[in-house]
């Protein structure tokens, strides 16, 4: 079927490619002509203006917008929720706050159109691997682009199947998911991202205490000189902690087992802080995905006003001078 | 090549087994003689005593302990090492304490008997999967017993390579490493441990937060009914959170979602515990491992001493009564 | 000079005391006529309605807010705000958030009333000891209702004057300040509550450890049988960690050292919710301000979700079943 | 009564300075003969040498060792175990691990020698406020020690009294307790220091909020510029949150509400350490206690190599570049 693609990024470039690949067309537009051009190339229709490229759609439109979640994206979603019509789709597929994906449906419902918020991970690598989906939005809308879903996701591929889950909704072995209505998309998504932060924080703390095993603050005859980057590759073979992002790790590690290219300033999006919104709001406690996002806003700061703080009681009550 | 195994329970058993189906020979014992009695049924040479099993094995002997850590597997490394002589071995392939292993190797290095330690991941599948194994001894010690590992390990499998790997230790790749003198096996897999917590608790909160998308506690138009066990099943899929433990989250969440044969308390074996003691003695930040433990601490209370004081405050403040 | 109070709660109620004893007059409502009524005995004058309270009134009216936060603060500051005229007042004394009087102070704003936003601590001991207050609205307003302010407050008493502040605020040393514009009051309350439950927390554990050093988990020849009252007791005199909720919680434990008629289920205001998500959007970490909330959240669960997902984890990899 | 003091460091020295205002005699040794002689010059009696020193003492002699914990203090007591006889005392009034009193008292009791562990509070400001002390050792050598503990003890002062204490043990409110057998002294103290990290990072991280409020990551009108000094002073009068170390939180900010004289190098003394150690040890969980232990070993790395891990594991996934 044929989608419209509005941020042609490389994650929106390579789903207008997935999806040409699998035999669908694409209207694209971008404010880079050069982006629209390449896609031409590939087999797009390309769009100068978004008045164009909602023309050149053909009703019941699909637009797919991929852009940076905000302001661009909220501007996009309301300057094409005025040019089209009744049955056409909008779908955000950034990374957007479910509660803008809420209210953007309910001020576009009036008019008939209808949202659909998708939460994707994969990344880089989903053009070669497919497209993990998380999908809000109304039934009907979300069934009528299931031919698209469908292209972009991973498939069943080689992975093992779940015992036990004959019978139940065959799209998530497929790899997407209508997770409910408006926003359930990128909430699901959302907390996916929490529980990354969460897993590469553990990761990150066994990794850090391996590294200090040979530490001059541990009595002698009881300091290792471990190979770090043999350990990630070993615990990749059969070990209770293997996952991808350990493979992302133990491929850091075989390049430089002291990652001095890094300098461990660590930025975080938006979707850790909202989950722990979420939880707070919940009252579920959530102390590791809290610490893992505290841990990225420490590692930005060169000395923390609270750092300071403690040197100033600790000199207060027992004259303490700070050490360095 | 002979092995000895003494502590015949899944592990040990398993073990041989995978031994014998590979070539090697074995000589086992255990306390319980139906377990030994098995094994002889499936080709083993069986012996029924600590004595005899010392006997029937051609020196220089390799006995692997595989039993309970603490007073049991203690009270057998002593005992077996006043009756093996100079160039035996002894494997501590349990959970060991890393500074026990320290302290063995030790005190049986004056009669010439080495001491290694396996740190094995992979519990119940390593049977069919093979045992990804750390394992800490002197270098001539390990490298004798090389042929044993290699038939336990996994193998390389059809686990894509790590790139940037090529000329590194292979044996990482085949799913066991050695990762330093006695103690270090015992030591990396404490920190695998460790991390494995992290990992499982990081998955534990972002459902939790899933699964209380639908709180009352939520402003209506702002809550979802989520299906659980979809999300496990896609995040299978080309998610960035992919892993072996979501594996099994997966298979779990499809025969309940609601998780109503469980009631919530949750063990921990030493090894979480070390870990963090680690990290302490090294002055590494580990708020999540620390996090993960305590979770499963609190699991296992009722009614915290911790949450009566907090309301005994309460009331002594603002005479605020429990609501409960 | 003339105050009005709407809502005669403890918290209402001594504060109006406070005032008549300070020689100020009151006008006071309440939805509960008994309420008013015992105020017109201590020498308040009553109203019947709101529409009497403000009629009542000298203009420029004064007039305190102090009612649960949320919809009903929010009704009333509505409906007076309608009553009202230019230059009036109005005060929110009760734990609004602080985006709450942003929000009403702009609404305020174009009619001429001043929204003046009062954090208060002390709670049932504000009538004998004062009320330590924060304060936000503008310049002029904060300081037309200085007399008020003075009288509440604790004053400087017997507390021992911080050396260096000379020459600084003198309201601060009299227990109130004018933190900011409006809002700035209740932001600097909610993030005392903040740090309240982080004190309390770093008690409760502590005292959680003393308690526990009886454990059987303990080796033997390492347990104690702690006086844990003597001890509270002990700690306020002289030691680092005094201060008034240990004073609370030495008065607790000399009751009954083992809290039994407290079930441990702790609630929790919104303000310590509130600072966490101000941490969060002003990337400031605060793992410890953050485990103090996840630790009341964790004491009203009897078993919760996420520890049963750790259950059936562990159930996976490990056949582990559960101990209980 | 007479005491013999080893160590004339400040705390040493103030110790023997307020036992001698207080009417009782000492016998001093340090390394530094300039030590001695102040003191001696005070009205104590010096010595030059450990020998002279136990010598000097009046038989059953009571020598109190105040020395940097560790091998120092562990040397000295050995050294002065040798040297005394029976019913001679020993007490170790510094920070040592209270397992090491467990053991140097079982090893000092077979000689007939009395070991006492003396945990103090209030550090350099003890010669004037009085020392708060937690003891622990057998009950008849702390009854004869009983005078001196009472001279060195704040007293009941002027700090209002617990209701419901009446009837019970006394000493608590002079400032001192008799905890339990030998190792209980310091078992509290430890305790103690567990619960001022907790306390004192509750502090930072609040403050850290609030000096953070005017961040230009938060939305324009909603940022606010407040004074921290002022903050702190207002607390210490009527709030929830007054406390000692709120007053020296109030001294250091009076003086820079910036602390730029500090660069946030915060040490840790043992203690928090052996806290969370015996938390882990008890199956108690410290969410708290731990992180604010970890937040002292952060604020001393300029760049964690768990930072860096994940710096890396996000360019694996996402192709991210840091930042900076």
């Amino acid at each position: 079927m044929q989608l419209g693609m509005i941020g042609l990024g490389r994650m929106g470039g390579n789903i207008v490619r997935r999806l040409l690949a699998g035999g669908h067309t694409a209207v694209v537009f971008d404010q880079n002509p050069e982006a629209v051009a390449a896609l031409v190339a590939e087999g797009a229709t390309g769009a100068a203006s978004l008045e164009e490229f909602v023309r050149t759609l053909d009703a019941p439109r699909t637009a797919w917008v991929m852009l940076p979640a905000g302001e661009i994206t909220e501007g996009t979603v309301v300057k094409l929720g005025g040019l089209m019509a009744a049955d056409d789709v909008i779908i955000d597929g950034g990374n957007s706050f479910y509660k803008d994906d809420i209210r953007r449906a309910a001020e576009l419902r009036p008019k008939g159109v209808h949202y659909v918020d998708v939460g994707t991970s994969g990344g880089v690598w989903g053009l070669e691997r497919g497209y993990c989906m998380m999908i809000g939005g109304d039934t009907d809308t979300v069934t009528r682009l299931d031919p698209i879903f469908e292209t972009l996701a991973p498939g069943i591929g080689t992975i093992p199947r779940t015992p036990g889950r004959e019978g139940r909704d065959a799209r998530a072995e497929a790899g997407y998911i209508h997770a409910g209505p408006s926003g359930a998309g990128h909430f699901v998504k959302m907390v996916h991202n929490g529980i990354e932060y969460g897993l590469m924080q553990a990761y990150a703390e066994g990794f850090d205490i391996l590294k200090h095993s040979n530490s001059t603050d541990l009595p002698e005859g009881q300091r290792f000189d471990l190979n770090i980057g043999d350990i990630a590759e070993v615990w990749r073979r059969g070990s209770v902690v293997s996952s991808w992002l350990l493979d992302l790790t133990a491929g850091a590690l075989a390049g430089d087992e002291n990652l001095t290219n890094f300098s461990g300033f660590v930025a975080d999006s938006g979707e850790g802080r909202w989950t722990l919104n979420a939880a707070i709001e919940e009252s579920v406690p959530a102390n590791v995905l809290s610490a893992a996002l505290y841990a990225r806003f420490r590692s930005r700061e060169d000395a923390s006003y609270a750092d300071k703080l403690l040197s100033a009681m600790r000199k207060g009550f027992g004259g303490h001078q700070e050490p360095k």
